[in-house]
Order: structure tokens, then sequence, then C-alpha cells
């Protein structure tokens, strides 16, 4: 009876690291040796092995090796891969630090995995309009070192050293979302291979203006298309001036009602705070521990303010003044660079946290966004489940654009846990519809989110996007059961 | 030969107040009793005048009228208008507040106008969520009246009291999109009605999260799609709080360069200035006579800095410093609120304040956008071309955004002057794309750069746009003849 609830458990919500073989040796020795033709033998692997690396993220979602894994190393060889492919009604899935979620790398049908993370150069930097073309292989760590002395930074952080192509893709965001916007507020243009080979550049050649009112959004599309709608194999970024100065601050507060109702009054005094994390009282208790803090166990602000001495300084004394009188404790001021950077650490550690806190458990996190007033209710409601379904659970969330994470444990040799687990997350996710909010505010839709996008999106919008789909990828092969 | 040419003429850069009734009585009286029956007898008219006044924008572009004009009243009778209009192939051509500057609502093959200003109810406010949803109708200033009170605001500034839903088709931006943003930025979800009367809800029915990554990002589609996807019927928008204090500013600099260099300069501070405008001396001139203002006749920048008190001393003072390192002279600050407006007002009356110098002329407003480090060398370029062409023009731009408006005065009766502003127009488009830039910042296509538009994007980029247009739009009845 376990083993056959386990089966079917796969198939509801399938878990890292069981492989399942059916799809190999799809592929021809013909069709290999065209890839070898095509991009070098080194270049092209069918070991086992280096397929089952390729068949998974980060997620729960079962391993789904791909038939073949290419490492390209320019964008001529990445549009030769996507047209041998395409003719051949072969699967492409674009491949890049295999830090996602979703299952968004899962080879659902085989296919050729297309791992970008050989081009890594950093073509271009125009720190005067502060722009720069980053290939798919260069993260987001590796471009802010190499702008350290540049007077600029990229600050999308979704925690993970991702490539930022991948980050494109999934339309990632992260802690200083709030101040910085996400990745499809910081994408000037892209250069994308389309499933046939054809090469589109999103806001045309070699360009990189701040705004344009040319024709149709081109960029926007595919940031956030999950690998389903091309390979995107170049990116010109938007960057933005390095702070000045940083302080960081955590306080306590009475009630999770309180700590949000700071952030409202924060955001509508303008104080232009760069990141305000909301971690209630278990993840806290998790942090505490997992990184030596010493915060009071209480729902939770990590702030962190981005100017200079003057500015940061009257930016305090308002942050201090606004949660103070929303009955905020325990204030801790963390200026200088290691203080600060134990703090983010221990809130970007907030995983490892919370997976310690039941050794040998694996962790599931749901990603819903609701308009911010709504999230004291739907964090009440969320902790009452998580105490109903018996299932342990974190919440951690960036407060101010309303989105937040609940790290679920869960044993993976426990198909039950596991039903609760899925359960839990559908149920999360439907309340956050329930109150005018989304499904995923940062991790995608992947595998398996697709039933609520429907709800979410409704006919129409489920209509055209089916539509998109087709107009883009017409044999249905790029990175295919994902997203729709 | 005068009259030949003028003719030509009028099909290479048709004028306002010139219309062509060649389309008249293309109707059955049979259909516009169907209109008549969806919406009620008085809000349908077919009279010349009204078809006229609903024919041309405030470009130069030739009216060119409707076959009859709509007012529907609400959502269900602009679906039931689409659908009835597609069914019969009956073109479709979405009308705001006709403030548009491309002949954005110029109906080239006929059709109905489906004038929308008589939906103009604020649906929804959410302060703490920062949003509102607002009907076609809703003008930029009529929505910031009803904020009065409330500590927000809607900052998008395009100059006219643009409706909002206009502003959303066009991409609007203005003076304060380097520090607020586009209407891209701003627009959380779109109700639109497409072409066959479906109702698409961009980001789901009722959503107003403030970021998702939940499949294709359709409200981007729709931002600056012109009309010709569909007509958008209600808008939810981003909104901000209202600025504590502002603080205006002018000062002249010895040439483009340094004004530009203290642009770039005051953006790599990270001052958040709000809005920062060159004038060139010619507009400077002009202004300086029209709005009575007692400016130095230099290359200027017209400032404004939003924030707390204290945080504005500090903006200033820095701005300051920057601003006289790069030898800016000059200085006037206007810190209570009538002389701001009376500076504002002064930037805003440029194109009366352009049209002044050649009394009885008409303008034409070019609208490039290149990255900001090479707009000194373009704007140097477009003053000498100004020159060498022998025609009047003054220049102004969002220099924060590499965006600058060329105001060329034409005499209308001169059809050949009106061939040269034309051909300055297309070589300065060129210069903008030969420069990684765009041939619009924020004005659109339109009908007159559909040409710039192909050269911008490339092949690839026009098909993938001829696509989404064919998907959206299968029988070319939506806002034809504009964009592509």
């Amino acid at each position: 009876m376990a083993s056959l609830l386990r089966a079917s458990v796969w198939r509801l919500f399938p878990r890292k690291g069981y492989c399942s073989w059916g799809t190999q040796g799809k592929l021809s020795q013909g069709f290999v040796e065209a890839l070898k033709a095509l991009v070098g033998s080194p270049h092209v692997s069918t070991a086992a092995a280096v397929r089952e690396q390729h068949g998974h993220d980060e997620s729960m979602h079962r391993c789904q090796p791909p038939d073949a894994v290419v490492w390209p190393q320019n964008v001529e060889q990445v549009s030769q891969l996507a047209a041998l492919c395409y003719g051949h009604g072969v699967p492409i899935i674009p491949f890049g630090t295999g830090t996602g979620v979703e299952g968004g790398v899962c080879a659902v049908q085989g296919g050729v995995c297309i791992n970008l993370t050989h081009m890594d150069r950093i073509l271009e930097l125009n720190p005067d309009d502060f722009s720069v073309v980053v290939e798919p292989g260069v993260t987001r760590k590796a471009l802010n070192a190499h702008l350290r002395d540049s007077g600029l930074w990229f600050p999308v952080d979704p925690g993970a050293d991702a490539s930022l192509c991948g980050m494109v893709a999934t339309g990632a965001s992260g802690t200083n979302a709030v101040h910085y916007g996400t990745m499809r507020d910081n994408v000037l243009n892209l250069e994308v291979v389309l499933p046939d080979g054809r090469l589109l550049h999103t806001a045309g050649p070699g360009r990189y203006f701040r705004k344009s009112a040319a024709g149709y959004n081109l960029t926007g599309l595919f940031v956030g298309s999950e690998g389903t709608l091309g390979l995107i194999t170049a990116a010109t970024l938007r960057l933005h001036p390095a702070p000045e100065a940083m302080v960081a601050a955590t306080c306590a507060f009475p009630s999770i009602q309180a700590a949000v109702d700071s952030t409202v009054h924060i955001l509508q005094a303008a104080v232009p705070v760069a990141r305000i994390e909301f971690l209630d009282d278990v993840m806290m208790d998790a942090c505490n521990r997992y990184s030596k803090l010493n915060c009071r166990v209480a729902p939770t602000l990590f702030l962190e303010f981005h100017g200079s001495e003057q500015a940061l300084a009257e930016q305090v004394q308002r942050t201090e003044e606004i949660t103070q009188h929303n009955g905020a404790s325990h204030f801790s001021w963390a200026k200088n660079a290691e203080e600060r950077s134990r703090l983010w650490a221990a809130r970007h550690n907030a995983w490892y946290a919370a997976l310690s806190l039941r050794p040998g458990s694996k962790g599931y996190s749901t990603d819903v966004c609701v308009p911010i007033s709504r999230l004291p209710e739907i964090l009440v409601q969320t902790k009452e489940d998580l105490k109903a379904s018996g299932l342990t659970g974190t919440i951690t969330g960036h407060v101010g654009d309303g989105n937040f994470h609940c790290i679920l444990l869960v044993d993976p040799e426990d198909p039950e846990e596991l039903l609760r687990v899925k359960a839990f997350a559908e149920q999360l996710g439907r309340r956050a519809l329930a109150l005018h909010g989304t499904c995923t505010g940062e991790h995608g839709i992947g595998l398996g989110k697709r039933q609520l996008l429907q709800e979410e999106v409704g006919a129409v919008g489920m209509e055209t996007m089916r539509q998109l789909k087709a107009m883009l990828d017409p044999r249905g092969l790029m990175n295919p059961g994902k997203v729709l």
C-alpha cells in the first residue's frame, strides 16, 4: 500500500533524486553525431551521471534527465543546435546554474539540454549609460565582482548565485526588489534564439536605451517565459549606482499585523528602504540557532537602507519612529560591513536554518504574493493551516512586495506527508488568489503550479498565453510541459 | 506644380486640419442602427463635425475621420461594439483625449471610433496597496485631484492632461520618468476588450499584486500597443507616496556636454532627482519670452527634487557641487509652490513657446532616445543639422532618460518646408538608431515612424511583432495602419 501510494505521489508531486530513465536512448546515434559536429565532441554528453545532473533543479520535483547535454560555445552554435533539434522534433531545454525551484529544467519529454554556462563573457559595459551586456553563463555574483570598481552594481538578488539570463527566464526578484524592482524592471534588451534557430533582439540589435515606445514590448514577453519561448543568449541589464553607505537592522514585533503595518507606513512615508524582510517566530528561532543570532523569537523585520551617511541617518530615524509606534522592540543596528553580512547571511541561509529544524528532511517553498494590506490575514491563516495540517514550516518574505515563502519540511520517504505538503501548498495558492494575489511572486510556474496559473489568469488569459506559445513554438518543443 | 507637390506631401507627411471625406458613408444604415441599439441613439454620431473632431490628434498628421463615433457607457457595451464591428469587418479605433502626437487616432481605413471618455469612474482605490483602478475616461489630473488627500499620487506626466488608459496605450512617460519610471513600470493590470469582443484581464481578473512570475507578461504586451491589439477598458495603476516637499531649480551651462555630464554625475551619485530636463539655448530663449522667465540663454537644466526637507537639503547641495564642477552658473532655486509651478508651467509650455517664435507656424516634435552618453554628440549634430536644413527648431528633453524632442516650426502652406521637416526628422531618427537608440522614447510609432521601426528592430523583430498582431487581431481591424 505504502509503495503504491508513493508511486502515485511521484506523479502528483515528484521528488528530487529519483531518476526515471525511461527517456534514455531516444536520440539516434546519427543525431548525437550531428550534435557533436556542431559543437565539438567534448561538448556533448550522453553519460547517465551528466544527464541525471541536468534533470533536476533545487526543488523536490523528480529528476527527469534529458537524452543528451550539450555545451555551446557561442550564439551561432546555439542557433544551429536549436534549428537541428527543431527540425528533428527533439525537445530543447535551456540550462543555467540549475538553481531554480519549480522544476523548470526537468526534461519531462526527454530531449537535448543546452547548458549555456560556457558562454560566460561580459560583452559590454557602459558605465555612463548604466548598462551591461552579459552572456548566459555570467552569474549575479560574477557580474558584481566585475563591477566592483565601477561604482555600479546589479541589485536583483534571489539569494542563489544564479545566472543572470536564468534570472531573466524566471522573472526573478528577491530581497532588493522593493527598491530596485525585479528582473522585469531591469532588462533593457535580450538576444534570444527562437526555437527554430532564428535570432531575435527584443529591442533591436545592439540597442540599450533606457526607455522606448517603439512597437510591442518583446523584451517583457521573454522575461519570465521560463525557457518555453526561446533560449536567452545575451541580456542587456540596467545597472544602478553602488550605494555609498548601508545600514541594516532587525526589530521584533508583538504581532504579524504590527510588522506589516510598519512596512506599509515606511513605504507610505517614502522612506527608500532597500530591503524589508519578514520572518515569523519559527523562522526567527531557526535562524537564531543556525546562524548564531540572538534575536528575539517573534515576528521580525530585517531591514536595509542604502544612501549617503546623512540620508541613512534620517531613514533610520524615521523607521525607528514608525516601527516603535507599531510596538517594535529589540532593535539591533548593523552599521559595519561585517555585522551586515552576518545578518544577511543569516537571512539568506533561512532555507538551511529551516531544514535544520528536522535533520534529514527536504524543503519545499511556497511563493504566493498578495496586495500588502492582505498580508496579515493570509499570514495568520497560513500559520493556522500549518498547525491544522501537522506540518512543520517557517515563514519568510519580501514583505514590501507582499511576497512570502512558507518553507515546508518533508520526509521524502513519507508519501502521506508529501501529499499533505502538496495539499497545503495548493490551499495557500488558492488563498492568495482569493485575496487578489498571485500563486508565484518570483519562482515561476514551472511544473507544479500550472493548474493554479489557470485559476489565476482565467480562460481568456490562458488562451492568450497558449496562443503566444503556439506562435513562437508551433511544434511545442521549447522546454515542453512547463508553464502551460 | 506647388499644388501637385502639396498633394504628394500630404501622403508623405499629412497635416492636421485637412480632412479627406473619402470614407464617409461606408457604413450601412443598418449597421449604424445596430450601433445605436447597443449604446443608445444619443451615443452614436455620424455628423461630419463630430467625425472630423475624432479624425486627428494634436499632430500634423492629416485628419482622417472615422465613419461613426460611439460613446459606450460600460465595458459590456465596448465588448458588444467590438464584436459587432469585428463580425462585419469594420475597423475599430479607440479614442481617449485625442492628445497623442503620432496620428494614432486617424481613421486611415474609416470605421468606428470608440470614444471611451464617458467611462470615467475611479473604480477602486487601495491606499495601503498603492494601487488604483481607473476607467479609460479618467485623466491624469482627475486621478491626482481624487488622490489629493490620500497621501498618494500618480507621477507619470507627459504634459497633456491625457487619459490614463491612453497613456497606457502610448507607453507614455514625460518629465518624472527618470525617478518614477514610465507607464511600462506603473501598470499592474489591464482590462482589455480584444478585437473580437472577448474580455482579457492581463494579470487575471481583479488582481493587483505588486509583482508576479506567473506565466507570460500580458500586461507588458498591451502597454504601448497603441490601440492595435485591443481596447483598454480599465487600468490598475501603481501609486506612489506624495512627496513631503519639493524643490525646483534651473542652472545654465557653458555647453551641451557640460549639461549632460552633470546629469550623468548626478545619476551616478545616486541623487534621487525627480525631474531633470534639458533646454537648449534657443528653447530657453523662447521660454524666457513666452513665460516671462529671466534665465540665461544657454544650455540649461530644469531640476526637481522630492523628499523630506532634510533629504532635499542634501540633494540640492550635492547637485550644486556636481553642476558647479561642470561649470554651471546662474542657479535659481524655486522652493515655494508658486515659484515651482511657474517654472514647470514654463517647461510644459515649451511647445507653445517654440510656436511663438514664428507666429502662424505649426509644430512637429521628434522623439528619439539614445544611451545618455551619446546625447552630447547627437544634440550637437542635431543643432548643426537644423542650421544646414534652414529649419527653425528648439530642443528640450528628458535628459536623465536620454530622450529629447526637437520641436520644428513649419508653415503648413509650404510643402517644400514640410518635406524638409520630414527629411530632418527621418535623419534624426536614423542618427539615433546608429547610436544604439530608438526612434521614439515616448510618443509611439503611430503613422509616421513605421519605416524607422523596421530599421530599429530588424527583420525577426518585425516578423515577431506582425505575428503578435495577427494572433490577436487576425482580421487586421484594430486601429489599422498604425505601428506596423
